[in-house]
């Protein structure tokens, strides 16, 4: 039976971005192990990095950053657009894609479809996104926005429009470490959305807000908010046995946890569990950090003894919302945050599939009924 | 080798929708053989078919036109969107995209995924896309925005908007069999983008909008604007020849024919064919018709005699642009029009996939380096 498919096993692209071994529960990130790449680099190095296929000198991060800070100002209709959202308090991952389908608006040639003009909207989207997220959050809390500061890097200008204040270097090098852990992942649903709008031939401003769309379904942008609300409710490492036994008693499933690609431990799950450590330790608090160990460490345990075989380990998402709750970040806005990570990884993906390309087009099996005349109705 | 691949043999979705059957030339539109349906439906009843698996009777018609006509009013945030783009021409498929996107803006329930909230975003989509269009046109061409008359068909209303004035019911008659065949092609890479992102649990706003951004890209929107541009050139049946083997000589591409699923001829070029036939006969001349069919009839025998056994055939665009012109149209606005008519297609399969959803992710292949350390770079 020609069954509803996941296309699981179908392969839809060649890349030098990224490779998701989920069985050895590797990823590499354009060459590098993550383990060595996302403790080390920012944002904007992990970016040139995918863009450019090798790390940056310092010259070429300089001139790479100076070219992202000087576009980071919102065009008039992208804020129109957010104030709009705002006044209704739209989910952010909405106003982003609202705001970043606007920007076709200022595109200085909206016809030209060259490889040179896609890289150019790949850098506006990668220095506005921080900020469409950033002031976004501002406006639907009240607060007005405020003009990005152009001497901080990606990470610190977008805790500075959420914190309304120059943040903490620790938080950087933890955003910096979530971006270049999450900045791309194989071909997920968001960035294949990406590639099949671009193999039609349409340009990266499309392509993007295509994947934003996709990124915001539960299933993908997923759970690390209902993680961390776990993680609280827990409260204590004693208290963690009790709490997850009840929740597999009562048929709930177990946020945090189980990967459909990867059958180990999620490589991104330790480079975060490393970055939140760091965190909590430079902060003078490790208690969040300890309860979330013993919490992971129970609940794998009862993983086994109530689902055997099935080797359910932890994810990503489990350490994603210790590291953005470490720095100050609501569950809400999780999604949206990722999102902006990840616009520099679809936004490669786009620009490798516009430089050898093949219109994306599957088959459907029809099931409906045939033979049907107008008269007859 | 895993090649890069357009997934050709992938089945990703069963469907009742439509059935594309290439090689014998068949479009099936939820039973109804394409040429059943498309001379006798209109738009709405097409639509209701798609959406309900059956036509609508009398009174189904009237309560789901009647429905669709209270909604037809664009929000304050789409019209400032389409202002903005029509400020700087920007391309009609790119406002299309914005002014949809904005469309969560007047949800009145935007966190609320339910089956029956997006059948409500169905509805709203298809009422407003028309008028998105139509009135973009006019901004663009520097004409004041119209009101929609609440008593006109979807056809109708279009129409009105283009011109200015109510349209003549045989224009109405092209339009609505224009509409209904193109409401639905199985899986094209439209469809399949709206269904990726739909396969994530995201909304029917994210999924339509990405769908625009993929009918954007001409290898999917198409060429029939070239194909008629072709037939002007040409001028008159004796010309056709020459012209047509000059083209072949220069290596250029002959617009219009071949199609990557349809080995013979496409069944919605005939469907088209007598629909161009009709209008032109009751606005009593049939030269430019009578110019087309000689101009195919002269590409066709040229095309077996420079590429022998590809069997390249006349493919919906060759037709399209022959019906849309007849009834007033710009080659400019052609992919917005069919946009239009396709988005009742996006949400029929966005809803079908709702109901039976998996997640569609399919793999990549790494081609890239590894091994790469931080330190030795």
């Amino acid at each position: 039976m020609p069954s509803v498919s996941g296309l699981e096993n179908a392969v839809a692209a060649e890349t030098n971005l990224s490779h998701v071994d989920g069985l050895a529960g590797e990823l590499i990130i354009a060459g590098y192990p993550l383990e060595e790449l996302a403790p080390n680099a920012t944002y904007e190095q992990s970016l040139y990095l995918l863009w450019h296929g090798q790390l940056p000198d310092a010259q070429q991060l300089k001139d790479f950053s100076d070219q992202i800070k000087s576009l980071q100002q919102l065009p008039d209709v992208a804020m129109y657009v957010l104030e709009q959202a705002a006044a209704k308090s739209l989910p952010t991952m909405d106003a982003l894609r609202m705001a970043v389908s606007t920007l076709s608006v200022t595109d200085p040639a909206p016809e030209d479809n060259s490889l040179e003009s896609n890289r150019a909207r790949a850098i506006q989207l990668v220095a506005k996104a921080p900020v469409i997220v950033g002031n976004y959050w501002r406006m639907k809390n009240g607060q007005a926005a405020l003009e990005p500061k152009e001497e901080l890097s990606q990470a610190g200008q977008f805790l500075y429009l959420i914190h309304g204040e120059v943040p903490d270097p620790e938080f950087v090098r933890a955003l910096d470490t979530y971006w270049s852990t999450i900045i791309d992942h194989g071909l997920n649903a968001s960035t294949f959305t990406a590639r099949v709008i671009t193999s039609t031939e349409s340009d990266m401003f499309s392509a993007i807000t295509g994947a934003i769309g996709a990124l915001k379904g539960p299933l993908h942008g997923g759970a690390p908010g209902p993680a961390l609300d776990m993680v609280f409710e827990i409260g204590k490492p004693e208290n963690a046995e009790a709490y997850i036994r009840n929740m597999f008693d009562n048929g709930e499933r177990l946020m945090g946890f189980g990967h459909r690609v990867y059958k180990v431990r999620d490589p991104r799950a330790d480079v975060l569990a490393q970055a939140s450590e760091r965190l909590f330790d430079k902060a003078g608090d490790r208690s969040l950090y300890e309860l979330a160990l013993a919490v992971e460490k129970t609940a794998l345990r009862l993983l086994e003894e109530y689902k055997p075989g099935r080797n359910l380990q932890t994810n990503v998402e489990f350490y994603t919302a210790l590291v953005l709750h470490g720095i100050g970040l609501k569950s809400e806005i999780f999604s949206s945050v990722f999102a902006v990570g990840r616009i520099g990884g679809w936004a490669a993906h786009v620009l490798e599939q516009m430089e050898n390309n093949r219109l994306i087009r599957p088959k459907s099996e029809y099931v409906g009924p045939t033979g049907r005349t107008w008269g007859a109705t």
